[in-house]
């Protein structure tokens, strides 16, 4: 194609993103994105899984829908069903449930049909940043709530509820992350749950429950989903097999009454989310997804510790930050004369991914020191050379970490 | 959920579509839909294809994107280059290729960078239905070119784009189905192709080219792609493996520049389609596309024979239709005094599923007698008891085919 001369740009529609600049592989060290440990992969039950399937329902490939409608692969559902009772504490049938294409997916149904450009809607103040983009791309107004050692803090919902009453705005709903929140790796309690259905109840605003972490604990048991807790009434739970199996596989789901999921579907105007994906994880989740999570889970707990240990080593008192409770992530502060985004500029430059603690938050003054690292990727020793790395960008660019501060904290060790 | 008592009527977003149906099941004669022929899943094929795949490099899964970026799998890309080339004429790289879920993702993304409610584009009268939705979901005017035995006629788009010129209007696009034309089963010669490339380059107007069809056409050969004529310059090209290999796979591609996918990139905000469906497709293409399709059409062309047959049969000279060149579906003309969505709903309590004309035009007075029935998922038995039902129920309810004239017909032969 060298006569590429047809000038497209007075056709395009107004207000794009501005274009996606070429993809020239991974960093050398990835500390982004919801990618996971290659070597849990579960490749050999996967090729089984995919086996079984195929030959038993392969020729349903043949049809949108497999045989099983526009909700997605039922024995997908059915083995939700009993994944969401036994680890959420969910009761729901297979209607309750709609497979997505990742949740994602999930996240733009719920949007679509329920947000408008004007909209209001409460969120915490350091969130996904997938959520907050598409947001603010939709025109909708984000009221953030500050956290604590526990996610999202009521006092401050109830605040932000009542201010909103009085002038006169019912937001649309509260979006949260309760079992391994992102980016802080928080989990709210049972009790704090309670209190935060009771608000939105007084308040009448729905609450939109994200798990997609939510099976990634280092220990076991949790609180029950919001949605569980609440009989599915006012609340819409979203989950993924991204972070629990591989996230190149695009399945989530949404769990939901059928007032709303009708609703969803009228707009999921996709002819259905991926079969072979579905098939395949269905087939293997029936038998090895209560074994595989937690041996993956104790991988990235591995994985954790490194990375904690090598942030303490190379930045000393200059990275504060909380032990997660699960998940993938740690979210850092680093001195306050740190920019996350200037210094993930450099750090890239250097070979060095992160997330900027101002795309992960409503708060830019606040989040302007703080950034997200993703550990569940790179290697052991990657994380090692790769905060290495890092701490070498940081003092460069902004004099901390000192080298003092880390002899002196190695020597009291 | 016996309390889903929480009412989210207020909450909705304005101008949503309506609920859907809950699904029940397919209908007893399916004659909607792009699915396939169950018979033709290449079942064996497919297992192996999952084997060898994953094997080999199932632990990318773990990456978002696998090892490739956003476009796609890199071999699936591949192949494409080389498919590209020798069915359609179409010399790309690669990187010029942006996988996609589904070519419904393709529309749906071409849509994003360039439509604006209030804008216009120019389509075929007849065309498919859901590319129609989309258009009139996102407020778009669209302005139907009237077709015959060889698709979208060039004298009527010439003065379509002289009426608009005067108006002061500039098209979008000009969207066209040329190879293998959703619903009339035509191909656009290569003359005809030359004539409108000529015709869109004086206005200063994109092609937009669906060929989602065009690898199911009863005779090997096939003209040039409209993006190959043009060197790829003012055309966008997509194409789609849900009719060739399985439509529950969700795998689609567009062919455009770089200055084109990098908006379109920027707007997939899905982190990627599905990997799983692209690496087993990929491999499976690699060796056995080439011998597959050619097995599938001429299956294919056989149902069409019978469904031919019982339509002369059963509805005499009251179905009238043109030889499709290849695809999965027949375009029928029924006596004036049929209105097809009223047959379609009564057909549907018979077991019988059909698309009305009206939702596959723009014209919906000239397609109100007019159906679409798609052959490639029934078995021929099922055709012939389908068209004899659908007859039937033609007759109760609007005195047409007579008896007589089958009779008559019958006794001609």
């Amino acid at each position: 194609m060298t006569s590429a001369s047809f000038d497209y740009a007075p056709l395009l529609a107004p207000n794009l993103p501005p274009a996606a600049a070429k993809w020239s592989g991974f960093p050398k060290y990835n500390f982004i994105g919801g990618h996971n440990d290659a070597e849990h992969v579960p490749v050999d039950e996967l090729v089984a899984a995919a086996t079984n399937v195929l030959r038993r329902e392969g020729a349903t490939l043949a049809t949108y829908g497999l045989n099983s409608g526009p909700l997605g692969y039922r024995p997908l559902r059915e083995f939700l069903v009993g994944k969401l009772k036994s680890h959420a504490g969910i009761t729901c049938s297979p209607d309750e449930i709609l497979i997505t294409s990742g949740s994602l997916q999930g996240i733009d149904l719920v949007n679509g049909i329920l947000l408008a450009p004007g909209d209001t809607v409460l969120i915490e103040q350091e969130t996904y940043g997938g959520a907050l983009t598409r947001l603010t791309r939709q025109g909708v107004k984000t009221v953030g709530i500050p956290l604590d050692g526990e996610g999202m803090r009521m006092d401050a919902l109830a605040a932000a509820l009542d201010d909103l009453k009085r002038r006169g705005v019912r937001a649309k709903y509260i979006y949260t992350i309760p079992t391994v929140q992102n980016p802080t790796g928080s989990i709210m309690g049972a009790a704090r749950r309670a209190e935060m259905l009771k608000l939105a109840q007084a308040h009448d605003v729905p609450i939109f429950e994200d798990e997609c972490y939510s099976d990634l604990v280092w220990r076991g048991e949790r609180p029950p989903a919001l949605y569980a807790m609440a009989g599915g009434n006012g609340v819409i739970h979203i989950g993924s097999f991204s972070k629990s199996i591989a996230p190149a596989l695009r399945v989530g789901y949404i769990v939901a009454g059928w007032d709303l999921l009708s609703r969803m579907l009228a707009i999921k105007q996709d002819a259905g989310s991926g079969a072979l994906e579905q098939m395949v994880l269905a087939e293997f989740c029936k038998s090895h997804f209560a074994t595989h999570v937690p041996a993956l889970t104790k991988a990235l707990r591995v994985k954790l510790d490194v990375l904690m240990e090598a942030l303490s080593e190379q930045f000393g008192t200059s990275a504060e930050f909380s032990e997660p409770d699960g998940g993938i992530f740690l979210w850092i502060k680093l001195p306050d004369q740190v920019d996350t985004v200037k210094l993930g500029q450099a750090a890239l430059a250097a070979g060095v991914s992160l997330n900027p603690g101002p795309e992960w938050s409503t708060d830019k003054q606040y989040s302007r020191c703080r950034l997200r690292l993703c550990f569940a990727n790179p290697s052991p020793d990657t994380i090692r050379s790769g905060v290495a790395t890092l701490a070498e960008v940081c003092r460069k660019e902004f004099g901390v970490p000192t080298r003092i501060a880390n002899v002196e904290r190695a020597k009291a060790r």
